[in-house]
């Protein structure tokens, strides 16, 4: 990746640090390594806020550059600092959200003298407004994911199960260059590759804090596919994540087994006006929980507000940042004061879940730019018809 | 999940906090709750040393029992137990290994009279010697692992990338039944179903602490299948994770691409013979230095020590307990004095890398007996030629 934006990025950190007086941050979780040093490895990115930053490495043992040091434990990182002349950190920055308990306390003992402190807002502050570069890898993300969506008809075949439909689009996905993993924030979050949901199972509630659940093949992972037959009259609602590239772009569809009764049409085409309304609403200086009761005042007026985001258990948000995790800053939610800025992408995903049916509505990306939104994922928005 | 078999696993846990003094633990990582509740939520296991462990469920809203509690966050824990008569712990154990800095210090200061002290150490002692059901469970797995290994040369077509190949076994393995999630301990560590590697891909060192690693599609995941051509003459390591009910079972197979070269086939012999002997001294009582002693002294005499476990970076284990994560104890490694007992189970995978051919070995997982190991995964070990 280009040094010019690694050392844009790092900035963008550093003016939040210097805001709060923090004058180092010692970086050691993937998606952040990823975000300062364009690369993944098993190390640590100590970022001082006057000077270069420099990457200890435990693993590859063949990284080079010329701020680059191998180092066995993180130990070393001390006195390998004061070798290169960078003074002592007085306020240094962890991954508090993001590190595990001992390991936090790990580093943090290795300057005894610094205040230290909590750098996981910042740093998500920090990636929550795009480059032009991370927009333009969205871009690239959003048409492979349309091009796997768009074959989805093609490997449908009547009397499958929900899972036999979700593994051949799966495959589509993978055969289109997903990478399959799919990264969240928060220890208790994880997916797989995303959710096929189908008649009833769609109301099934979740523990994982995602727009839907599902019960899931088991106890072990309850969310998404149940192994249940594909019925006539239910719709199927597809939202398989789609990291290509290390952004997660997000978009969902539905198609239907056959027709479906008509309420299912009026719910859906509710849930694309909440987008054409929540798009129209979405530019810099728009505040989230606006957004989001705009969705909640028109799915009120429709008469669906029982059924958005689920039945039983109802998710309070209709959308969130994506980045290189699925649910990064903004929020679209009650009580979130935040403002949209030019920059941001987010995942906007008006869903009603409707009883016997299963799930109709619509999610895309969307990037914030200077007037309004662009859309980032092109895929026709109807329900499909399969069977 | 039978309560018995649930409260026989607290109980397991209970022994280790009665050592230590704790009274009791709160826990809520996922394969935690997994292990001691049976499934999977978002919210917290109380486990008291004298008392029934109660859960305080804040996803899913219908979770329901004797001892459930819905809450919509951790600070309603203490009030709650104080209604049920519970004393206020005076040694608490959190999962300090796995809970974010921040996410610990939430739950610690709800008990502000109470000694913390980090659990993760003694939760993994108990979930690393497996209950009667846990081993059934990785006999399950085992077998519908080895059903789509079977399957693997059916997909395999001339002119297929490692990633066109990697694709097509991944589909034959959600279609067993895999459930496709590869739960890892350590924050950093992550991959996506398993490794397909071949050719110099799979000399190519790896960020992750895993047996080997690969290039990846993507800087942003650094492991396993690079894009490139199978060719002749190559060896394919298929190492994809047997998750089909929570129990991480382990398997690793070769095939070629055509003939390999003589050397190849000695290689892979010299794997076997590790296998061999390792298992023949791997009982109750074994230590795990020992076994990996073995293993080297094997591997020496055969001239390829410098390609065991990798070319310029080598792992340095032959093995490592699976469970509920891929990782778990004991560790088969340098300087590990730990012994095995009937009930744990791990995976061997004594793995040679050649140059411009690829990995050979194998990988099998085991359970430990009262007199010896039982092999899990029952699959043809010799490498089988694709082309």
């Amino acid at each position: 990746m280009l040094q010019s934006e690694l050392k844009f990025r790092r900035d963008k950190i550093r003016v939040y640090m210097a805001q709060q007086g923090i004058d180092a941050a010692l970086i050691t979780c993937n998606v952040n390594l990823l975000y300062t040093a364009g690369c993944i490895y098993s190390g640590y990115l100590y970022l001082p806020l006057h000077s270069p930053a420099h990457l200890f490495v435990k693993r590859p043992h063949n990284m080079q550059g010329e701020f680059v040091h191998s180092i066995r434990k993180p130990e070393q990182i001390p006195e390998l600092l004061k070798e290169t002349g960078l003074p002592v950190p007085q306020k240094l920055m962890l991954e508090g959200d993001e590190l595990p308990y001992t390991e936090y306390n790990r580093l943090a003992v290795l300057f005894p003298e610094a205040t230290v402190v909590n750098g996981t807002p910042l740093i998500r502050q920090a990636r929550s407004v795009k480059t032009a570069l991370e927009i333009e890898m969205f871009r690239r993300a959003a048409a492979a994911h349309a091009r796997a969506y768009e074959q989805i008809p093609s490997v449908y075949r009547p009397g499958m199960t929900d899972r036999e439909f979700s593994i051949e689009i799966e495959r589509l996905m993978r055969l289109e260059g997903c990478l399959g993993i799919f990264r969240v924030f928060g220890q208790s979050m994880e997916i797989f590759m995303g959710s096929v949901l189908s008649g009833d199972n769609a109301a099934v509630p979740s523990p994982y804090d995602f727009a839907l659940g599902g019960e899931g093949l088991d106890p072990s992972l309850p969310g998404g596919i149940n192994g249940k037959l594909l019925q006539e009259g239910q719709s199927v609602m597809v939202d398989i994540g789609g990291n290509f590239n290390g952004y997660m772009c997000d978009m969902t569809r539905v198609f239907s087994i056959g027709k479906l009764p008509e309420e299912a049409y009026a719910a859906h085409q509710v849930c694309l006006e909440i987008q054409d309304k929540v798009t129209s609403l979405a530019r810099p200086g728009a505040v989230c929980e606006d957004l989001y009761q705009a969705a909640i005042d028109l799915v009120s007026q429709a008469g669906f507000a029982d059924k958005f985001m689920g039945i039983s258990q109802q998710a309070r948000f209709i959308g969130r940042g994506i980045g290189l995790q699925i649910n990064e800053a903004p929020v679209l939610a009650p009580r979130i004061k935040q403002e949209l800025e030019p920059g941001m992408v987010f995942a906007l995903e008006p869903k009603i879940v409707l009883p016997k049916i299963g799930a109709v509505g619509i999610e895309n990306s969307f990037a914030v730019t200077k007037e309004g939104v662009e859309k980032l994922t092109h895929c026709p928005e109807e329900i499909i018809s399969l069977g």
